[in-house]
């Protein structure tokens, strides 16, 4: 095993996370927040300081590269930057427990949005600044980042990154080359946001909140700058939010083929056919059943149905209704699209709607098979035949995501909250979406669990946004073996 | 297709429907329920009359026989069957509603054990034996018994029939020949009656009562002769119930293999090995979570957690104690074991230990593969390589219950009952158990749902017992084609 490559590269994360904390320092320095800024600056020279030391120390790595380092770097990476992030807030006292202040920023660089936070408030702007800032870095990765911005030579280590931090079944090169893929995929990312933040500029958000909820919004991650989420906000705003989440669950790579003027293959995709039409169907079920809570006004029940599906199934989690206080139907077919999530591809959690497209074709097939068993049943996605191991990857995944589910959900009930609790509580972080129903529903928070809970969770989101197999692997003996 | 031989092994099983109505035929008669003998009798006479049709039309069948009209009959079969069966209870009045009455029939059938009735011992003795008969008879299967007595000629369909209608992921001939496989299974499985019985007249039970109970726990069943089920009766028979139910949880192929005096291969048998490891340590968790509700004495919560894990886990359902009462642990751990469930080849329900060994076996050789892709990653169960399709098929099979799962929690939902019922009814149904928690809770049943529901339900039930594929091959519109 390459130990040197991944200390070079755990290295320059370090060195990027003093970078991001610039933005937010700024902040803390402008409005004179002096207990955040110390706190800021602490951690940048702390970050500095290590991402200066394992660079040193490790840059005469030698370039052999497999799965396995990229698997490894991306696990710890994300654990580095989360324990690292979280100082900020653990120093300044503005979350005094320190296993609070990392579910936090693990919540925020996974895209979940759950909080520990009671007040959101009473917090500094420059830390609140950060903490969606983190959902931005997150949503797009931020090993995608360093490949695009940082020239790391010719090994073939790019692939085995940009595969292990990229959500969906199979990751598909835009260009022939990787790094130029990553460059794209942050510039239509980049684009996307400014796009958001001067739609809600235009409503008359301040920039502040203009860019933490166009952050919260570009990385499906849902951390607001107010109590009640985007439920004080102007119907415009909340139509704006409910957009461009929906845009933000979408498949990059559509985006792409549109610019490249590739119309036909972009919107005859069938991901996002099935991610449209589970979308649509949901906000008109829900609408329907919400109308009598709206005194029989089908244009505001719509108006919440439609922010709420598209805030849960992209895995957002921002809320402009209690939708827990909705009835049985609509609170169950949130759940459901809890599960369902977005596009591969896109900044959201979730199982994701390609391979659930995968799944429901594989059972057609078996069911064709079985009733005319010497046919030949190909699988075929965007009309491209889907190979065997695709099939069981897609498989296996839904194996483990099944007992990490299960597990999280027998250690989170030694809690004695109740079953709804705890079961959208492990649906909503291992999904990356935040709010779950009952004692985590959207007027609610995460203050109540346990600490052992609170690191299952912490653990679920982790698992549920670098999509299981990185720490799985981190987490197995064999993979540290020198030999081999 | 051959329609003929779908039509002369439907008459077949109406004819023995007829005999099998004549044990509570004689019980009412002798007990003098007037009402309940004329329906009784009125079902004998359309059953054995439907069934004559139905041969003689059919009677000059081709050989030719798929794995395709194994599926369908014995869908069609277990439909007939629990249509015909409900009659009784209907034409009696004692269940005055149709649908409610072929809920409870095809509850039966499936040994599900979910009831609408809220007072049972208000019910004739015939038809409470009747209910409790049909246990013991879908238990082991209805066309394994028409293969073990009716001697059918030498059609290759022997096999396709116990496929379709046998629990677990493959089925694994005793002997060479398929007739003396279903003779062996049910001999084993009356012995084991007979031996349950007269360990329960031991007990002090009556005859009438020890009969019902064991052709409950035999079956994996659930219905009882009394309203608080067998929290009446002394801690000796409820303990008695507890090894029998855990004895009928088992692959019934390591009772032959002790019959034959293959001891080491039975005791070996990993699927046992993890049956029994996750049922002591279930057991012993819930002991030491409920041990304050019972006052600290372990050896009453061990009493207790014993009866509740054997009988959740075996999917039978009686019930000594109401543990919708229990912490959440103890609740958890039990929602967990529903859907599990019992070893295939067994009586039992559920996902079965079979399936979620090889699962986590897969998981695991994936996990390996990504770690040394060059490495070649065998499957093996008890010794065995085990082959793709048998993989693919689990997994086909999990994504298939886990669709159906989803789609029956979703109607549910429109009643509007809590979560917790909603989702427990419909893992209590799809995993043939019956009790759940919270309004569907072992003290309560499943009158509150609508008709749509309780047709949910009952497909639930019948998809749970024939494993998904029947069923799904039946509504599919391709089966009935009459070409190919």
């Amino acid at each position: 095993m390459n130990r040197k490559m991944i200390g070079k590269l755990l290295g320059f994360l370090l060195l990027l996370e003093c970078l991001f904390l610039l933005p937010p320092a700024l902040i803390s320095a402008a409005d004179g927040e002096g207990e955040a800024l110390r706190a800021i600056f602490t951690t940048m020279a702390l970050s500095a300081a290590g991402g200066l030391l394992l660079y040193s120390l490790c840059r005469n790595a030698e370039k052999s590269f497999y799965a396995r380092e990229g698997f490894l770097i991306v696990s710890l990476g994300w654990i580095v930057l989360s324990a690292v992030g979280a100082l900020p807030f653990w120093l300044s006292g503005e979350i005094p427990h320190y296993v609070d202040a990392v579910f936090e920023v693990i919540s925020g660089f996974t895209t979940t949005g759950a909080s520990i936070l009671t007040n959101v408030e009473a917090m500094s702007r420059g830390l609140l600044f950060w903490r969606s800032f983190t959902h931005w870095l997150g949503g797009m990765g931020i090993l995608v980042f360093l490949l695009a911005v940082v020239p790391m030579g010719k090994g073939g280590y790019s692939v085995h990154l940009l595969r292990a931090e990229s959500p969906g079944p199979s990751v598909s090169k835009l260009v022939p080359r990787m790094r130029q893929t990553a460059a794209i995929l942050y510039l239509i990312y980049i684009a996307l946001t400014v796009l958001d933040v001067l739609f809600l500029l235009f409503g008359g958000m301040s920039l502040f909140d203009s860019l933490c909820t166009a952050f919260g919004t570009a990385g499906t991650g849902g951390f607001g700058v107010r109590n009640d989420s985007i439920a004080g906000y102007s119907p415009y705003i909340q139509t704006v939010c409910t957009v461009f989440m929906a845009l933000f669950g979408v498949n990059f790579s559509i985006y792409f083929l549109l610019l490249v003027g590739r119309f036909r293959q972009a919107l005859l995709n069938e991901e996002l056919g099935v991610y449209l039409g589970i979308m649509l169907g949901a906000m008109a079920i829900i609408t329907v059943d919400i109308v009598p809570l709206y005194g029989g006004s089908i244009r505001w029940a719509l108006h919440d149905a439609a922010f709420t599906v598209s805030s849960i199934m992209t895995t957002t989690g921002f809320a402009t209704a209690d939708f827990d206080l909705w009835p049985q139907l609509s609170r169950t077919i949130l759940v459901v699209l809890m599960v369902v999530g977005a596009c591969a591809g896109s900044t959201g959690g979730g199982i994701k709607c390609a391979r659930l497209l995968l799944l429901c074709k594989t059972l057609t097939a078996r069911v064709r098979q079985i009733l005319h068993p010497r046919s030949v049943n190909l699988i075929r996605i965007e009309g491209h035949p889907v190979n065997e191991e695709t099939i069981q990857g897609v498989n296996t995944y839904m194996t483990a995501y099944c007992a990490i589910g299960v597990v999280s959900f027998l250690i989170l009930s030694l809690d004695d909250l109740s079953l709804e609790t705890n079961l959208t509580a492990m649906l909503a972080c291992l999904n990356n979406i935040g709010p779950g129903l009952d004692m985590v529903g959207p007027t609610s928070n995460y203050a109540h669990f346990s600490d052992l809970s609170k690191i299952v969770l912490m653990l679920d989101m982790l698992l549920g946004r670098l999509e299981i197999f990185p720490l799985l692997i981190m987490l197995s003996p064999r993979a540290w073996k020198r030999a081999s």
